[in-house]
This record gives C-alpha cells, sequence and structure tokens, in this order.
C-alpha cells in the first residue's frame, strides 16, 4: 500500500483519459470525480474503475465524443439521453440540471437513458448536497442479485442516494441494494476474513459468510432478501420508463453493463422552510445517536460521516492505493 | 377464523367511526382504506388496529373534527399539516394533491406534518397507480428499530413506498424498514413458528428467529442491518425538514405515534413516454420472472403481485378475519 496525493492522482487519471481522446474539459472532470471517489475511501469506482473504463473507450462501449442530448420535458422534469458517452459526465451534468429545476421551481425531476456507467453513485449526492440541495437519485445496472427463491440473477444491484445537505458535514446514503459491495467482498476475500454477516449464497443454496465463494458462485444477498430484490425491481422499472430506456432484463440480453437508465430527483429544501431551524432537527438527531451506549468497538454513524473521515485523512496523509493499481494506470502514460 | 363479506366489514367500521362522532363523508372514507386493507390481507392495519383508532379518539390523540390546512407551497408542491386530524384521510387528501399536480406539471411533492397514523402505506400507492400515476411515498414513525450496533431503539420502522400503474396489476412496493413486520412476528409468535430469516435480537444480542423472544425483548431487525437503518434515517430527516415537522427523536419523546411527518411524490408517467411502451417493459421483465427455475416450492412474484391475488380470493370468499376482533369491533356499534 502506498499513499498518493489527491491531486497527483486526479493528475495522472486526467492525463490518462487525454490519452484516450477525451476533450480537455471533459477529460478534467472525468478525473475530478474518479479522483474524488478515491479520495472518499471508494477504490472499487476510483482509480481501480480506469482500466475497465480505458477497455470500454478502446472497445467503444463508452464513446467519449458523444454528447448528451434532450428528447423530452418541461422546465421541471427533462429526458436525456446519454448516447452511450461518457459516463460520470452526463450524470454530473443532469444532477446540475435537476437542481437548476429545483432552484427555480422547489423540485426538479431529471431523466437519462442509454448512459455508460456513473461509477459511484455518492458523487451525485454530494455534488448536489455540496450545493445545497437534497438529491434522490438511482440507476439500474446489469443483473447481479437473484431475487429471493431464484438461483439465477435477475435484478440489479441498483445504487439508491438520498443526499442531504448539511453544514456539519452532508449526510448521504450511497446504498447498493446487496449487501457487501463487491469491492467489500472480494476485500475480504482477499484477507481470508469472514464477512461479519450472510453475504450470499453457497454452491448448496445456503446462506454463507464465505467473501471466496460468494466471489465464485457470484450469488450476492440483497438486502433484507425479497424486500431488497423487490426494491431493485421498482427502481428499475421506475428508471426505464420514465427515461424511455432499457430495463434491467435488456441490459442483461447485451451483457454489457451499458444503456443504462438513470434518475435524478432534486429539491431546494431552503423552499420549504427556514434552514436553520432544518439544521437543527438533523443535529438533534445525530446528537442522540452520538449519546447512546453501542457494543463495544462500535459506534453509530450517520450515513457519510465515515466518508467525511476517510476523505479529511487521505486529503491530509495521501489516498492508500495499491502499488499495483498505481503502476498499472500509470502505465497508460 | 370466520370469513366476513367486505361490504359488511365496511359498514361495520363505517358505523364504528360515526359513533366516534366523525362526520358521515369521513367516516365512509375511512372505513374504505380501513377495510380494504383488510381485504388485501393486512389485518395490522385493517380491522385489527379500529380498536387502536377509537382508543386515540377517545383519548384525544386523533382529533376527527380537525381539518388539514396548507402552511406553504407552489403549485408544484404543496405543504400541509395535518393538524392531528385523521392520518389516512389527511394522507389520501395529500396523495390527491400530488397527483393533481402531478397531472398539472409532470410530478408533484407534498409534504404533510403533524399527521396521525396513515396505516397502511400501501393505501396511497394503489390509489396513485390505480388512477395512473407512480408514486413514492414515506412516512416517519416513533423510534421503534435499533440502528446497526445500538442496544436502543433510535429509527423509526417507516414505511416507504414506490408504486407503478400497470394494466395487468399495478406494482406497488410497500416496504417498512424491519424485516418482518410487526404484525409477521405476532402471527409467527401466536402459531409457535420459527422465522424463515433472522428477525430481530435477543437478550444476549444475538441475531434469533425466535418471534417470540423478538416481540418480547422489541428490538427487530433493520433490513440489511446498517443499510436499512441508515435508509430509516434519511426517510426520517427528509420528511421532517420539508414538511417542517417532527422527526422520529421528537416523536419519540412523545412516546405516541402521533404528529408524523410525511412525503408524498406523484409522477405522471404518460408525460414521460407512451404508455404501451412502457407496459411493455415491465411485462417483458415480469414474464422473465416467471420463467426461470426457482427453489420448490418457492415463486419470484413482483411487488403487489400476492396482494392482488389475496384480494380476489377474499372478494369472492370474504374476508378470513380472527373471531376476537370481530366481535370486538361490533362490540363498539
Amino acid at each position: 500500500m502506498i499513499r498518493i496525493k489527491f491531486k497527483t492522482l486526479e493528475e495522472v487519471i486526467e492525463k490518462t483519459f487525454l490519452n484516450e481522446g477525451i476533450k480537455p474539459n471533459k477529460a478534467k472532470l472525468l478525473a475530478k470525480i474518479m479522483a474524488e471517489s478515491s479520495l472518499d475511501g471508494f477504490q472499487s469506482h476510483g482509480i481501480n474503475r480506469v482500466p475497465m473504463m480505458v477497455e470500454y473507450i478502446r472497445k467503444d462501449f463508452i464513446k467519449p465524443k458523444n454528447e448528451m442530448f434532450q428528447i423530452g420535458g418541461s422546465n421541471l422534469y427533462k429526458q436525456f439521453d446519454g448516447n452511450f458517452g461518457i459516463g460520470p459526465i452526463n450524470a454530473w451534468e443532469c444532477t446540475t440540471e435537476a437542481m437548476q429545476a429545483a432552484n427555480e421551481n422547489g423540485l426538479g425531476l431529471v431523466t437519462l437513458r442509454n448512459n455508460n456507467h456513473w461509477q459511484r453513485a455518492g458523487t451525485y449526492g454530494w455534488k448536489a448536497a455540496n450545493e445545497g440541495f437534497i438529491l434522490i437519485c438511482w440507476t439500474n445496472t446489469i443483473p447481479n442479485l437473484p431475487p429471493y427463491g431464484s438461483k439465477k440473477n435477475l435484478v440489479g444491484n441498483n445504487p439508491f442516494v438520498i443526499a442531504i445537505p448539511r453544514k456539519g458535514g452532508n449526510i448521504v446514503l450511497d446504498m447498493a441494494m446487496s449487501q457487501f459491495s463487491y469491492g467489500k467482498i472480494a476485500s475480504y476475500a482477499r484477507r481470508n476474513k469472514e464477512l461479519p454477516e450472510f453475504g450470499g449464497y453457497d454452491g448448496n443454496n445456503n446462506l454463507t459468510k464465505d467473501a471466496q465463494i460468494i466471489r465464485e458462485k457470484g450469488r450476492h444477498l440483497p438486502i433484507g432478501f425479497w424486500k431488497g430484490s423487490s426494491l431493485s425491481f421498482v427502481l428499475d422499472i421506475v428508471a426505464a420508463i420514465l427515461s424511455g430506456g432499457n430495463t434491467t432484463r435488456i441490459i442483461g440480453e447485451k451483457g454489457v453493463d451499458t444503456g443504462l437508465s438513470q434518475i435524478f430527483i432534486a429539491i431546494d429544501p431552503s423552499k420549504f422552510g427556514n434552514r436553520e431551524f432544518q439544521e437543527n432537527l438533523i443535529f438533534q438527531t445525530i446528537e442522540q445517536f452520538k449519546s447512546v451506549s453501542v457494543e463495544e468497538g462500535s459506534d453509530i454513524r450517520y450515513p457519510g460521516e465515515a466518508t467525511l473521515r476517510r476523505r479529511k485523512e487521505n486529503l491530509e496523509k495521501g489516498i492508500p492505493l495499491e502499488e499495483e493499481i498505481w503502476e498499472k494506470v500509470n502505465g497508460y502514460l
């Protein structure tokens, strides 16, 4: 493990994407997004994804010259087609569009079809919350989770975000539908450690905490069994029908995680009441979390708290990266 | 167990509420809402809740003469104060308001503070979907679930609804944050049956499938451990700050499940694309669910499917009710 300064990482990623033919302003924004995910500790959607993005550009799944275009809407809701361009850039712009509508009207809804993977869902939640907006957003994915009772993966590990602006640190729920992220499962498998709770099924259809077996079998556990897979199902359907895009089923037929459907709902809380009153309501709830006795070694955290802590630490000390991935990305330069 | 015709149940509930001083038009609507929950098989928010509502009216927690009033908003979003009136009636009206805004503008947001328990969350999802709208809605509650690591209940078992209109049967996700509903836990405890999955904690802080112990200890398991409790937390905060109402923390201080904060987001899917195309997308996904091999005795259902099946059966055969509760409610007449 080495520690790399945020600015250094950002520059290396930017150069990598420039080399792949991405325009300067887009390469800059994309590098910021990817490097910030690494800064926040989400390597699986940060630097670790850079090689796959490069591969997808070279295979023409990601078409960096393609621009997103509007296909419908009003001043309140807008429908875009991502045109198989750069996923995080399109999602970033849709977040901005939703916030603009919310700024004018209190709330705004943006749909995006035919987008590529937007990488870390929380990126858009943090962006909106940083600018004072509540954001509810989600994407569908390839089918990679089994509905309860199914031996086959039919629903997606759709991330669902609810972000709330807060002076003392934004609240950002960035929650995919599987009990553990693939990054976490991989990390436990590498360290040969048992998961803290059941994370998927083994070959005999039994729940297991064995990360390696879950990786091999590819049957991750949806949160709350039937509840998580049902939530995944409705998020998929709403995203597809409102955007006029693909469902998880159709994405699965293609076999590549591209042509995704995404939803962005922004709300301006300042139009709904006094911001200080709102901040105070949140503060009191968080204070209460901190005041109760917990299990030894445990800590009740609000969503986003650990991210902020990692960000501060990594900004100061540098971002801990595996040497292998750092060398690999530098190899593109 | 006896079977009671829907119309009979509806009439008995209506008379009960008329006797408690609820105005005729409100008693009629409230009876329809409660009887339909029973019809759909949700006794815990149907007839079984009638005695508690009567008690709350008599204790003046529910003030049936109080009218909901608007406290802010525009043509797109409206903020109401429930004025501690009849929970399901206020929530019903807010759903209508959200749909009206969506009908005009594509989407609409309604907030409701100081409401009483709205009973079954799915009620509002079914209503909206029946009228052709997507509805996303939720409420906060008293603190009755422990955040991950906490021995104390600090977050609410907030139900979260996403409803989607569909000709062949609406899709209605009505999902509270606990792995099992209290009604289901009670039913397993009564039959002395083990839960199919872990449902809560025992006195030694260990996960258990023992419904009776979970009832006694009152520590239910949030879906997906930290994920469910985090989702509960953000739903609570968004509901409270947008409505200008109470958080779960404040409701907990009162100790009574009243003065709740609720959110209703309606979307008109017909403004976002061709309805037939949308129906077809949904149909194909559901078809795929039905086509895969599943575990013996299992069945992959879309959210709302089992409800519709029960509704049809109970409309025909009568609603299966426990004699005790049927007699108790008739005792109010």
